[in-house]
């Protein structure tokens, strides 16, 4: 398997464990775009939530939770932001299924909503295509 | 309880309601920010993922899944972001646990990143802070 998350996942390359269980590890972003900045991945290989077993889905979220509720409880940190993209439409850059988190400051002067440009159709359009 | 998206579980308030089931619920964001703009909750009130049930967190990720899935296997998209904000400091405005679901196809001109100053400290110097 020739993917950098399983091998991060594998302990065959280099990473700032910040939190590891049976199912899970969440790890420094190498980014620097933001302070904290970590990813939490199932060790086991998905690609996306798309492909990914609801089991392996709730435990990479229950590290998800630990590790916020650390943040929170123990950092000096007041909130935190979760981002997920699937698929490379969406801007997924490793093929491996992870979950950015942003640990938050009252005051840190981070943004940590995108800029979305404006809908392009009615919402009640777009409703009626997708509501199952 | 003075919720808004208690009132909408509870069918108090009118929305589009994209999925549901006995735990979670899938509607469309009224933001008007970017096409199919839904968000997804737990039918049972917790504020954010810190005081959220590891159960109701599962369930309300399943849901997420399920939408998911509908929207690239049957609606025409190839991505999914998922966005999620816990705390006023983080930009959480509604304080009942929500996750935003973007649907996103190729070419769309999304950006659904956000525009982070770039860090402020070393990630060695916050890994060091934050590591369980």
């Amino acid at each position: 398997m020739d993917c950098i998350f399983c091998k991060i996942a594998a302990g065959e390359l280099p990473s700032k464990k910040v939190y590891e269980d049976g199912d899970a590890l969440v790890f420094m972003d190498i980014a620097g775009d933001v302070d904290g900045h970590m990813v939490a991945i199932p060790k086991r290989h998905a690609e996306n939530i798309l492909d990914c077993d609801k089991d392996a889905l709730c435990k990479v979220m229950h590290a998800v939770k630990t590790v916020a509720e650390h943040l929170v409880k123990r950092c000096g940190y007041d909130g935190v932001n979760l981002l997920n993209a699937n698929g490379t439409s969406a801007g997924q850059s490793v093929p491996h299924l992870h979950f950015h988190i942003i640990p938050r400051k009252s005051g840190d002067g981070v943004n940590a909503w995108p800029s979305f440009g404006g809908a392009t159709s009615s919402i009640d359009d777009v409703w009626k295509k997708i509501k199952l």
